[in-house]
């Protein structure tokens, strides 16, 4: 018998699943959540580069343009929870993200804004929007987000989406980084960033309510776990797919 | 060998599917399709008699009580046609369904009209909320279309939707059979009516123009036949559902 070591970038650090044997009380669901954040893909070692000023232009343009498979896929991963959800209620919430990131008209919204972002790092609009460059490893990822919120229950893909507690302190790493380090990016390209600073809070803290409200019994807080861990995993593929398909030599 | 004979009653009149060995030209698809309304379930029995005011309170109740199971499927419906569809400047126009039948807050939209309708009928709001008159016939109906929406691709879901090509007639008998025939019921109930009266035309539109652009082939085409004969059915089994359930003896 050996022992099989992958390695240690193929998956985040495993987060802290608490062994319940009652339920927590919301407050402590609340901070079990959040303790996940140390498994968030921003402690992948590609983000410490970007933020470092080490990444070169063929690397952030790698993840740039195959990141968007992924922005791509979250309006029809909340159209999913939509329509998985007997809650107008919720639903009338909810469905504010879809038209954040689809925009109100043709050229607006965080799709549009994230293509804008991948043309000022040099990568062309048509080479964004075709996906020429995005590598299957982080389409399967893209879409097994959006097959898990088709279908799991739409609390279990509310509790996925919790990742946006952990994104504003990486937009504001970000938008830090990218000025200092990489001045030939105007700064026009960092809209995408600027807005997700305002819109994450205000989603996260209404999807981690919905989990509150609805996760109240030891096996439903056991679903949420599972599903913000299944989320940071497919997070962590995507750059990790990216960090060994962009490697410098 | 026998011949089993289904009761007349238990499907729509079958809808003329033109046999293609060519792409209809997008002015030919349209006329085929609406050459379906002969199948709509306006020419249901029941709706004849409702028209003709010879319904009685009880089999109006049992009507919008379980009606309530299909308008609260149609917003999970459409957002399942936006988890499928890939293109931004559809789902942006999509969207605005879920916002007509899901309200922009509480107390608003499309389901909402349809419990005030109950209301109205006699129906107390939380028997109509709680579904407790909902035949499995009618639920499995329902859920049947939002299930053909999740599975199928979105373009079939689109062309599923074009019963409302048929629906303003409906609407517009409706809204003259009820104050005749039915004074006890409020005006205000036919908030529903009216403003399916404008929204179904815009709606129809839309998705006919949707079907025009994207079935251009033999076998499209056909899909977007089939699924409209799907639809056809469906709201038939429901109707019909509603129907036998209620009967005077």
């Amino acid at each position: 018998m050996t022992t099989l070591h992958a390695s240690a970038l193929s998956a985040p650090p495993a987060p802290a699943i608490p062994a319940l044997t009652e339920p927590l009380s919301p407050e402590d669901l609340a901070n079990a959540l959040r303790s996940f954040s140390t498994s968030y893909y921003a402690s992948h070692p590609f983000h410490a580069l970007m933020h470092e000023g080490k990444l070169t232009r063929r690397q952030l343009q790698g993840w740039v343009a195959n990141r968007l498979a992924y922005q791509r896929a979250i309006p029809r991963k909340d159209a999913a929870i939509l329509s998985n959800c007997s809650d107008p209620d919720v639903r009338r919430e909810w469905i504010l993200r879809i038209v954040d990131h689809d925009g109100t008209e043709t050229g607006t919204g965080g799709i549009e804004k994230w293509i804008a972002l991948g043309e000022a790092l040099g990568v062309p609009r048509i080479e964004m929007e075709d996906e020429r460059h995005v590598l299957p490893g982080v389409r399967f990822a893209a879409e097994a987000y959006v097959t898990f919120c088709k279908t799991k229950p739409w609390i279990d893909a509310v509790a996925s989406s919790l990742t946006e507690l952990f994104a504003p302190d990486l937009m504001r790493r970000r938008i830090a980084a990218f000025p200092q380090h990489y001045s030939w990016v105007r700064p026009e390209a960092l809209d995408y960033f600027k807005t997700r600073l305002t819109q994450a809070p205000r989603d996260s803290q209404q999807g981690l309510a919905l989990v509150q409200r609805h996760c109240t019994t030891v096996e439903t807080q056991r679903r949420a776990f599972d599903a913000l861990a299944f989320k940071l995993e497919m997070l962590w593929v995507m750059i990790d797919t990216i960090h060994h398909a962009y490697a410098e030599a």
